[in-house]
C-alpha cells in the first residue's frame, strides 16, 4: 500500500527537439540535465531526481510514456506481479536505456497508454539544497514551477482504468464525473499523494495525452505564468481561472509541438478517508472551469 | 486645472429595480443608502460621499448619466463656461432633484452621453471612519469593492470627445488605440487622477455604455470576485485576466439588466508628464486582453 | 506503513470555556459542533470529521492530548502493539468518553505528552459538500482556516521522540535542527502526509505545548488573519513572516488561555524519499524566522 | 495648485559609493544610469525620468536633499516666490550641477531639510516603453520596485512644516498623529498625488532622514522583497506587516550606510476632499504597525 511515491516523469514526443528544449528551458523554466541524440532530459528546480520531463524527437506529438516512482526494488516486484494479475503484460526496461535511470517495468494500461514504474534514478538535489536552505534559488527563469504535478489522459473506459489504478497501484479516486443518470463515468481524478490529483482520465479516444501539469505556488504565480506566456507569444488556451474539480488555479497552453501544458496552483488536501467528490455531467462545465461554467471546445478536442 | 476630483457617480437604467438593488447589494456588495419610487442609491464601503451608483427604473438598460465631482461652486462655474464655450449646451439640475445631492450642471458630450458636474453631495463617511481606523470594516458582503473606479463608453468620434475631456475638463490621455496608419483614434483612456484611467472611450455607436469598473485590492480579490459571481450564477463574460492597457487585472460580468460591470485591480500610476501610451490596431487584442491576445466578440457588441 | 492518515484532533485546556469557545468560533472561525459540561467540540469548515479541536475546562492552559486518525481498527491494533513494544504503556479510551468519538488508544510518548490513536469518529462532511461543490462556503467567519494542520511540542529528548514517531508510527523526518558539532538534535519536523510537517518537536521542557497550526490558503490569508487578530485586539506574538523550515508563511498568536496558535500557509511537498533537511544551531534564527534571522525570546519561553 | 507632480528624487549620502551602488542595483534592483566622481545616479524600471536616487559619497549617511518635480518653468517661478514669501530663503542650482538635470530651486524647509523643486530632467523612458508595451520588462533584478514612492523625515515642529507643504506647495494632509489632548501634532502625512502619502514627517530631531519608500505591487512582492533581503543578509528592521496609517503593506531595512529603506505596497486613494484621518498618540503603535500594535524601539531612534 502506497508503494508509489509520486508521478516521476513524462516522456513527451516533440517534433523539433531544439525548439522544444528551448521552450521547456526558457518559458517553462526547467533545467536541462542531459541530452543524447534523440532525447533531452529536464527537471524543475525543486525536484531532486535527475529528470522529470524527457523530450523525445518524433514525427508526431504525444506522450511516449509516463512513469511513477516506487519506494524500492521489492515494492517494484510486488507491483509487477499485481499488474500482471490484472491482465496487463509487463516488460522490463533495462538499466541505462535512458540517461541516469535504472531498470523500469513497463506496461500498457487499459486506456492504451504506456506506463512505467521504477525506483532507481540518479539523485541530483534541488536548487536550494538540504542544509540551511533558502526558500528559493536565485536566477529562476520563466514560469519556474516547483515540479511536475500531474497528467491528464483520455480513454474510452474510465471505469476500468480507475479500477486499475485504485486496485492495482493503490491510488484513491478523489473526484469523478458521471452521467446524470449515474450509469457511466466520464472523468476520474486519482491521487497517490495527499494532493487533489496526481493523474486523471477523461472520456475520449484511447492512448491520447491531454496535458501535463506543473506546480506553481499560488494565484500570483499563475498570473506571472500567463504574462510570461504572452510575452513569449505562446498560445494560451485557457486564461487564468479556477477549477471546480480540485479547486486549483490554472492556465493552459501548448508547447511548440502542440502538447498541452498547465501551470497549476493550490487544490485541497486529501487523505485515505477522503470521500470521492461527484460531478454530474450537467455541471461538467463548472467542474472544469469554475468561472466560465462551460467547456472550451478546443479543450475536449486538442489531444496529442 | 484639476478642478475635477474624480468620477463621482453613475446612474444606471435597470429594468427590475428590486432585483437590481439586490444584486448591487449582495453580489457587488454595495450599501443601499436611500431609495425613492424610481431610484435606489448605493455606495461602496470605502467611499465617503452619499452614493456613487444610482439605479433608475427604466424600460431598457444603459447609462442615464455619469457625473464628476468638482472642488467647489467656483470651479463648477468656471467649468460650466468652458463646456459652453466648447459648444455643448448646459443646463442646471436643481438641488434635491435626487436624494442627498446639491445642484449639478448637465450637458451632452460629443459622443451623445449625458454628463454632470457637481460639488455638493452629502458626506456620510467610510466604513472604517477617520479616527484610529482599522484597514477594513467587518461584515463585508460580496465582491465589496473599495469604490467606483471608472467607466468605459462608446462613441463615433473618439478624437473630439478626447479633446473635450482634455481641453475642457483637464483630463490627460494616458493611452490610445490608433489604426496602424495612425490616421484614426479607436480608443482613448483618460485620467483626471493619478490612476491609469478614470474614463475611457472606444469606437462604437454613440451614447452607449460599455461598463462601470469597481476597484478591488488585488489579483486575489479578482479571483474572489469571480468565485462569488459563479456561486451566484452571474454570467462572467471575461474570466480573470490582465489588461495590456492599464496593466490592470480584471473580470467582466453583467448586472441583471445586462449592464456590464468590471472588478478591476492594480494598474500603474500616472502624472501630468506621463507620455501617452500608443496601441496600434493590430495589437488591440493584446491591449485589451493581454493573455488572450484577441478580442472577445461579445465585448465589442454587448452595449447598453 | 502509513496506517496513520493525519493529525486528527487536539484537546486544549482552557481556563474560561465560554470565552475560549467564543474565540475559536469567531476569531479562528471554527464551527462549534457540540458541547457538554466540561468540553466544547469544534471543527474547521473544510474538515469532514466531527471535530478537530476540543476545549476542556481546566485550571491551567496546555494540551490534554493530541490524536492521530488511523485507517481502521486493524491498523489500530497493529500500532497498539508496536507502541507497547517500544516500551510505552497504552490504555483504551472507551467509545463515548467524548462526544462523537469511538474507541481510542492512549499512551505517553517519550516527551511525556499524551497521544491517542483512533479510527472511529462521526463523519459530518465539509462546508462545501461532495456533489458539484463550490470551492468555498458562504458565511465564513474570522480566519476561517481549512483545517488543523500540525502541532509543535517541546521535550528534552528529541532523538528518542523522533525515533518513536518514525520507527513506530511511520512518520518521516523532513527537517532537523542540530548543534553545530552535529552531536545533538534540537528540533525535529515530522510528516506522515506529503506536507512539510504534521508534528514537530523542539528541545525544551517535557510535556509542554508550543502551538497548534491551522492551515490557511496563502500569504494574503496570513495577512487577513493578522488583520483580524489586530481588529480583535488579540496579541500577535510573531507578525506575518516566512519560516526557513518548511518555507511556510506564518503568523503566531495566543488564545485567551495563553495557548499559542498559528495560521500557516504554503510549505513544500515531501515524499518517502525526501532527504531530511538539516539546520545547524547557528542558523536556527533563520530556520525559524527567515526574515528576522534571530529568535524571538517569548517564542522559546511561552509554553503551556 | 497641484503644480507639483510627484516626489522626483532623493540624494542620499553614503559612505562607500561602490558598495552602495551595488546594493541599490542588485538588492533594490534599480538601474544605474550614470556616475561621476562623487555620485551614482539610479532609476527604477517604471520611472521615465533619468534618475530618482542619487548616491553621494560622504563621511556620514543621511539625506543631502529631496526634490519634487514641478509642471514647468512658470510653475517653478510661482512656487519660488511662494516659498520666499513663507520666509524660506531660496537659491538656484544651475543646470548641469548634477548629471541630466536642468536648473532647480533649493531651500531649507522648517525642519531644516534641504528641498529642491525642478521641472527639467532628461527623459529616458521606462523598461516597457510606450508602444504596445508588455506589463513588465524581462530581466528584473532584486526587489525591482516600480518607483520611488515617498520619504519620511523627522523634525521638531510638525505643525509648521505641515503648513509649509499644504499652504505653499499644495499638499493635502491625509493623516495626522496628535497627542491625546489634541494640543500637539506628532506626525503628518502629506500627499500631492492621489496616493495616501508622498511625504511624511514625524516628531524628532530636525534635519534627519527616516526612510525612503519604494513602491512594489502587492503583498506578495513585499514577501519577495523580504526573502531577497534575507538571502542577501541585509538587516530587516521590520518584517512584513501592515501599516494602520495608509493601510499599506511594508518591510523596512537598511542600506549599507544605515539609511533606512522601505518596500511599500497598496495604500488607499485620496482626493482633494479626503478628510484627514486622525490617530491619537495612545494608538500610535497600531497606526504605525497595525499587527504589532506597538512601536519598535529602533524605528524611532535610528535616523540618518
Amino acid at each position: 500500500m502506497n508503494s508509489i511515491l509520486r508521478i516521476g516523469r513524462i516522456e513527451l514526443r516533440v517534433m523539433d527537439l531544439e525548439l522544444s528544449a528551448e521552450y521547456y528551458r526558457n518559458v517553462i523554466g526547467l533545467e536541462e540535465m542531459a541530452r543524447d541524440n534523440e532525447r533531452v532530459y529536464l527537471k524543475a528546480w525543486d525536484e531532486y531526481d535527475h529528470h522529470s520531463i524527457i523530450l523525445k524527437k518524433a514525427d508526431a506529438p504525444g506522450m511516449d510514456h509516463m512513469a511513477f516512482k516506487v519506494k524500492g526494488p521489492y515494492e517494484l516486484e510486488v507491483l509487477e506481479r499485481k499488474v500482471e494479475q490484472f491482465g496487463c503484460k509487463t516488460w522490463r526496461i533495462s538499466h541505462g536505456s535512458r540517461i541516469a535511470e535504472g531498470e523500469a517495468i513497463r506496461f500498457e494500461i487499459p486506456t492504451g497508454h504506456e506506463v512505467e514504474l521504477y525506483s532507481d534514478i540518479e539523485f541530483v538535489g534541488t536548487g536550494t539544497g538540504f542544509t540551511n536552505p533558502d526558500p528559493w534559488p536565485d536566477n529562476l527563469r520563466g514560469i519556474a514551477p516547483h515540479r511536475l504535478d500531474h497528467a491528464l489522459l483520455t480513454g474510452n473506459d474510465i471505469e476500468t482504468v480507475t479500477r486499475f489504478f485504485t486496485e492495482v497501484l493503490g491510488f484513491r479516486q478523489t473526484e469523478k464525473i458521471i452521467t446524470v443518470d449515474g450509469e457511466q463515468m466520464l472523468g476520474s481524478f486519482l491521487a497517490i499523494t495527499n494532493t487533489a490529483h496526481d493523474l486523471a482520465f477523461v472520456k475520449g479516444p484511447d492512448n491520447k495525452f491531454h496535458h501535463a501539469g506543473f506546480h506553481v505556488d499560488n494565484w500570483y504565480e499563475v498570473l506571472k505564468a500567463a504574462d510570461i506566456l504572452s510575452k513569449n507569444k505562446i498560445n494560451i488556451e485557457v486564461t487564468p481561472t479556477r477549477h471546480g474539480i480540485t479547486r486549483g488555479q490554472t492556465v493552459y497552453f501548448f508547447d511548440p509541438s502542440g502538447n498541452r501544458n498547465e501551470a497549476f496552483a493550490s487544490g485541497y488536501i486529501t487523505y485515505a478517508d477522503f470521500p470521492t467528490i461527484t460531478w454530474t455531467e450537467d455541471q461538467i462545465g463548472t467542474g472544469i472551469f469554475y468561472h466560465r461554467r462551460e467547456l472550451v471546445e478546443s479543450f475536449s478536442k486538442a489531444l496529442t
